[in-house]
C-alpha cells in the first residue's frame, strides 16, 4: 500500500510554479495576480481566503483581497465584480462561497467573466469542461488527476467509481475521467443516495472516488483488493485529542480499507492540500491566456 | 416484451405543442419563430433542415430558412449569427452542422446567444445541462427523456450504462439520468472503447442506451432478461430491398435482443423521430422564456 502524499505533490507543483514566474518577471511582464473577494466573517471563509493568499505569495503572485461585510448589496457585490472583469492588471479572481442569502450566488458566478473564472465555476467553464474543451477545472477535480498524474497511476480502461453527484466534486471528476486524455479514458459509474446494489458496484471498482460527505462512508468490504482510493471527505468530527476540539474524518475507513489498496489519500494530507493549489495553477493559466486566447 | 414507439410519442408531443400555439396566438401574440441557417448542399444537412421546417409547419411556428452557398465567409456567417440574436422576432435558431471547413463551428456556436440556442450547444447550455440547471437540452437525449415519460419506464435507482461518451448523445444522456429527478436518480456508468469488461457491465444494466454507432454492437449476451434498451444509432448500410439502396442499422442486434427486453426502440422508428420534436419543444420554451427569463 502506497500512501498518496498531497502535502508533497503540492509542495512540488507550488515549487515548480514558482520557477515560472521567476521567468515571467525575468522577462520584464508582471505577476499574475489573483483577487479573492470575501464577504462578511464566517470562520472556514476567513480561513480558505487567508490560505489562497498565502499560497499567492509562496509562489509569488500578487494578490489582493476584497472585503465587504454581511449587508453588502447584491448590486454592489456585481458592480464590484464587473470592475474586476474589465481591470487589466488582475488576470483571474473569486468570490468565496457560501454568500449571504440575500445574494445570488448563481447571478455572482454568471457574471464573472469566464476568462478570470479561475474557480471554474461558470457555467461556460463547466460546459467546457463537459464537453472536453480547454476551461479552468476546479479545485478538487484538479487536484485529484494532479495526484493520479504524480504517482503515474493507471487509469486508461479502468472502472472508476465516484460516489456523489456534487456539482463541485462527483459530477466534473466523473465527467473528466471518462474524456478521452491521460489521466482519464476510464469506465466511470456515478453512485449516489438513490443507487441500488451500491456495494457490490463499489466492489468492482479499480478506482474509488468517495465524495459522498458521511464519515468512513466506504468500508474495506467495498474495496477490491488492490484498487486505488480517492478521499474528498472532510467532515468535522468531535475529538478529545486535539485543541479545536474537532478533528477532520474523510468518507473511507481508514483502518481497515487502506491495507486492501494499491494506493489511498489520507485525510487530511490526501486531496485536501491540493486544492489551493490547483487555484494557483487555474490563476497561472489565466495570467498566460492558456484557456481564452 | 413492448415496442418503443417513437412516431407515436412524437406525433402526441407535436399535438400538444400545437395546441399550446393555439392558446398562444387566441392570447394575440404572434407564434413561436424557428430560423435556420443552412451553408451549401450537403444531402443529409437539406434533409433535416426541410424536415426541420415541415415540423415548424405542424405545430403552428413560423420558421425561416437562411441559406447561404459553401464559400461563404467566417464573418458572413458570424455576422448573420450576431443578427439573429438581435433580432427580437426570432425566438430560437440554429446553424445546422457540418461546416464547411473554412468556418469553424465552435465560433459559430460560441456566438450564438444562449437564449436562442434551441439546438442546447452553446458551452453555457451545455454547462446549465451538467448543473441541472433549466435549459436546452439537446435533441436526442430530450427525445430519449420524453421517450421514458411516455412510458412510465422506472429509472429511479436503476442501473443505466450509456456505451458511448460523445458530446451530442452519450455525454448528456449520462449526466441527465444521474441527476436528481424524474426520469432520472440513475445508477450510470459511461463505456466507450477503451472500457474493459464492457459486456459484463452491459449485462448488469437496467437500461442500456446504445449510443456507439457500430451496427448492431450489442448482442443478446450483454443484455439482462427485462433490459430496457434505447437504441441511437442510425448507421447507413447497402440493402437491396430499398429504393434508395440503403436501410438505417441501429447499434443493437434487434432480432436477438429484443425478446429479452421489457422495453426497446426499434431502428427506424424509435430514438429518430424524437430528434426534430425535440427542436420543437426547445423552440416552445425559447418562445415562453422557460429557460432564461
Amino acid at each position: 500500500m502506497q500512501l498518496i502524499d498531497g502535502k508533497l505533490v503540492s509542495k512540488e507543483v507550488r515549487k515548480s510554479i514558482a520557477e515560472e514566474v521567476t521567468k515571467i518577471i525575468a522577462k520584464g511582464e508582471r505577476a499574475p495576480h489573483l483577487a479573492a473577494v470575501l464577504v462578511g466573517h464566517d470562520g472556514g471563509s476567513e480561513t480558505y481566503v487567508a490560505n489562497k493568499i498565502k499560497a499567492c505569495e509562496e509562489v509569488g503572485f500578487t494578490s489582493t483581497l476584497i472585503r465587504y461585510e454581511d449587508n453588502v448589496t447584491e448590486e454592489e457585490l456585481l458592480n464590484k465584480v464587473i470592475e474586476l472583469n474589465n481591470n487589466p492588471e488582475i488576470d483571474g479572481f473569486i468570490v468565496q462561497l457560501p454568500l449571504p442569502k440575500h445574494i445570488s450566488e448563481e447571478k455572482v458566478t454568471e457574471t464573472i467573466d469566464p476568462r478570470k473564472d479561475v474557480d471554474g465555476f461558470h457555467p461556460q467553464n463547466i460546459g467546457r469542461l463537459t464537453l472536453g474543451s480547454p476551461t479552468f477545472v476546479s479545485a478538487t477535480p484538479q487536484g485529484m488527476l494532479e495526484l493520479l498524474k504524480y504517482y503515474n497511476i493507471a487509469t486508461n480502461g479502468k472502472h472508476c467509481v465516484v460516489i456523489g453527484r456534487s456539482n463541485i466534486v462527483g459530477r466534473p471528476m466523473s465527467i473528466l475521467l471518462s474524456q478521452k486524455r491521460e489521466p482519464g479514458n476510464c469506465t466511470v459509474t456515478v453512485l449516489h443516495s438513490r443507487s441500488e446494489n451500491l456495494k457490490e458496484i463499489c466492489r468492482q471498482a479499480d478506482i474509488i472516488v468517495a465524495a459522498v460527505g458521511v464519515p468512513e462512508f466506504v468500508t474495506a468490504d467495498m474495496v477490491k483488493e488492490g484498487a486505488v482510493v480517492l478521499d474528498v471527505g472532510t467532515t468535522r468530527v468531535p475529538s478529545n485529542e486535539t485543541k479545536s476540539g474537532w478533528r477532520l474524518k474523510g468518507d473511507v475507513k481508514f483502518d481497515e480499507v487502506s491495507p486492501k489498496c494499491s494506493f489511498i489519500t489520507p485525510v487530511p494530507g490526501g486531496v485536501g492540500p491540493m486544492t489551493i493549489t490547483s487555484l494557483m495553477i487555474n490563476t497561472l493559466k489565466a495570467a498566460n491566456k492558456e484557456i481564452y486566447k
